[in-house]
């Protein structure tokens, strides 16, 4: 509590959005935080606090601040690193549903600053991006398990609690471009007062973009049966008219989940529609992990991480990348040495340059004809789900062989396939912590031609988080078939995209 | 027999070699055809015959000529995709071991002349390798499971035999860059009288370098235990005293076997020294599989025959891939793409610039100290035998999680390190090929840096054939090591190579 204590009502604060109009609060097109979150585009998401000491991934607020430790803390190296991969801005956590704040906040002592390393992380880091030249935002969890006001009946002591934070963390730390609000699902929506939050943190930030996690109610996104899913409903027939849990709102939030090819990003809200990017997050890890833990982990695939890429920041939408640091306080050196192969991959420039978005274009796959040797269900798991642009729904087979085929326009040349396919999970010992296991072990790409098939890939190897196959040399097929000789178990597959060679 | 009979006494040739001095016949310094051979360097092999059609690796001679008929037979395709590839020529098996032969020999009806396909397959192929700009080379076996002079009282008739079809091979196809012989094992080493056969070679086409395949006795190279191994024996060493079976000869062939790093090539015979290059011999496919058969096969991982041909280019040594068309005398579209992106990945242009020798120097961990957490035997299977340079000789270790480590030179960066892990093989039901299963299925590498351990890598994958590890960012270490996490058996490292950054 050595921090300056900043008193800033929040009533102070209501008129700033009016005051500053339609180009910040958002409308039917693209306002100017939107904007510049779009020329960010790609950036590091950094957790790392209480969760990084204890092992768990959503711990409960009652361990001791003493036992948040770092021993070699060294903000720069995430900063400089984040600038090596070519990120354009980080993304880091301040406090997460454990209460426990990486500042030295003048309403709480559970925090850095009553720790066993005194650091003012959200300092550094910012300081840090200012440095390196990247942009700087916060997430923040609504939900604080540790705070006692939170549990309080009446809400509002929690809600000025959050109001102070905000300032602070507004205030003290220079510009901040983006702000993540996670944990809303512990209360009921209005509990939080989104539309006092948004007005807050437009007067302090006007250029701050802000989101809101889980922000749409889409009872049909069960994280428990996928890995990857759509940030919204029914994204090929452009229907959007779904009810938003919190808004306002700068950007659509939905972790893990990935967007369709045809996300339009025109939302309908009592009868108005807003112009809404989505900002995907996704893990390094292989795990779908956050936090570090005491053993160093496997990265995704490099061919996993460039798809996703092309794949998030299509479409104008934004991808963050979650690289946490250990218990040194340090960023492993797998995870950097997978950052820098990943930049080499994507062909991306360190920070500065002007990104280069839509990178690949709409698989020519997507809506084309299609079908299967087999539907588990024809209607929730048709060979069409796996050429819907999207990775939400899926084609499952009846049978451990089987093939999945699409028509192609023979005119047009492909250089690149990629699948994802649908992977059985193991829960880790962690409770919380999943593994992916494939089923395809043996398959090829076959394509037709002039009436004759032909093998154009073949692999007895498993098939791998995401297969991304390259054709040296461009080719064409009036009709491509995924050949599947060899499963564990009725194979099912996400999305297989073909795109063209330009 | 429809061909024009070449009547070449062989005796009349004797005095060639003679004739043409030491440029030619091998000696203790690179001749002018050992010099050409080099310059080529990379040539793609071709198996096509009778054992195409009788899904058999070795057939008996018994099969009818007309067996062979290929539908759409189309020499062209091989040779442009042998140049589009990179390739600088080709070396086309004339014949087999089961002995039908691919031109109209005028010595025997088991030829194409006789089968359902009339094409000169050895014509077509010299030809359009003189239209796309490759050199054309033969191989021939010696055995012969179908010539009744072979199994003749007096092996004289098979001798003439033998001299005819290769005075037929050398005189009627134009320039021969290269002969390689095979199958010599099935009599001994003098019945083939290969001092006349060097002559006869020479006498016909001065410029083409004859190889025998398994010209040293090396008793402790035993393919039943080896994917991988020393195309001599003590190579560390440099000791050569090893008796040849076969001489004289241009270069030593030991196939599939892969020589070490520190080959000096020169071997003694008889008390003088020679200067005798290897040439290597692979398969694209992953199965050890010479023939093309029914249905596609799987290639190697572009990984392994990356690290292959850097590994078989080194040291002026030269290095064939096996391409085997298929039944319908087309070589498969999946094979193709493979080797278009192996082009791709060595960066070698198509056929006519100067091909790059020594893309990767010797790796830094070649002899250096080392230990391992356990030896299966220390003489035969210590630390040491995983950083000799070699892929013949390895490191065993007595327990399933395990490690090696070696100690580096902390002032030379690294970028690049490679693996070949002992694979235990699953004969397949043709009692001939064999696959390769691994071990290790999840491991780190780890270095230590001012008294400090970090993973620098980690993979929670199976290693695969021939692990390539390739840092964006260059690293150093005090130690290197291979934390071995999981294994199935007891792993066991042919060799790990650290590749200094340049």
């Amino acid at each position: 509590m050595n921090a300056i204590r900043i008193l800033v009502s929040a009533a102070v604060m209501l008129s700033a959005i009016a005051m500053n109009g339609e180009s910040i609060a958002p409308s039917h097109k693209e306002n100017t935080c939107q904007k510049k979150m779009r020329e960010r585009g790609y950036g590091m998401f950094i957790h790392f606090g209480m969760n990084t000491f204890n092992g768990m991934e959503w711990s409960e607020g009652k361990d001791p601040a003493s036992l948040y430790n770092p021993t070699e803390l060294d903000c720069e190296q995430w900063v400089r690193t984040a600038r090596d991969a070519g990120f354009r801005y980080v993304l880091l956590v301040t406090k997460h549903h454990d209460g426990f704040c990486l500042w030295d906040s003048a309403v709480t002592d559970y925090d850095v600053a009553s720790s066993g390393n005194k650091t003012d992380v959200v300092k550094a880091v910012s300081d840090a991006c200012r440095k390196y030249g990247l942009e700087f935002g916060v997430y923040y969890s609504l939900w604080d398990r540790h705070e006692p006001s939170y549990k309080a009946d009446d809400f509002s002591g929690y809600r000025k609690y959050m109001d102070d934070q905000l300032t602070e963390l507004l205030t003290n730390y220079g510009d901040v471009c983006e702000i993540w609000f996670d944990g809303g699902w512990d209360r009921k929506p209005e509990d939080w007062d989104i539309p006092h939050i948004y007005e807050l943190v437009k007067s302090l930030q006007p250029d701050c973009a802000m989101g809101v996690n889980n922000s749409a109610y889409l009872a049909e996104d069960d994280l428990s049966k996928n890995i990857y899913g759509s940030a919204g409903p029914d994204e090929m027939t452009g229907k959007h008219n779904v009810k938003f849990a919190y808004f306002p709102m700068d950007f659509r939030l939905k972790d893990p989940f990935i967007a369709n090819w045809n996300d339009n990003k025109i939302y309908n809200v009592d009868g108005e529609d807003y112009y809404l990017p989505f900002e995907h997050t996704i893990c390094l890890s292989k795990k779908w992990n956050w936090f570090q833990k005491e053993k160093p982990m496997e990265t995704r695939d490099i061919d996993e991480l460039e798809e996703l890429f092309y794949r998030t920041m299509a479409n104008n939408n934004t991808l963050v990348i979650n690289v946490p640091p250990d218990q040194r306080g340090l960023m492993r050196r797998n995870e950097i040495n997978a950052l820098m192969e990943l930049r080499d991959r994507i062909g991306i420039s360190p920070a500065g340059k002007k990104l280069k978005h839509n990178t690949l274009k709409r698989p020519v796959s997507v809506g084309r004809a299609c079908r299967a040797s087999s539907e588990w269900d024809a209607a929730d798991y048709g060979a069409d789900k796996a050429f819907d642009g999207g990775v939400h729904h899926r084609w499952a087979s009846r049978d451990t062989t089987a093939w999945l085929e699409v028509d192609l326009d023979p005119a047009k040349e492909f250089n690149r396939i990629s699948i994802f396919e649908y992977m059985d999970e193991v829960m880790a010992p962690d409770g919380f912590s999943r593994k992916r296991a494939n089923r395809i072990t043996e398959y090829s790409i076959e394509a037709l031609n002039n009436g004759k098939w032909e093998t154009i890939y073949l692999s007895t190897d498993p098939m791998g988080d995401c297969k991304v196959i390259n054709f040296a040399t461009p080719q064409r097929a009036e009709k491509l078939r995924l050949d599947i000789r060899r499963a564990t178990a009725p194979p099912s597959i996400y999305e297989l995209s073909v795109y063209a060679a330009e």
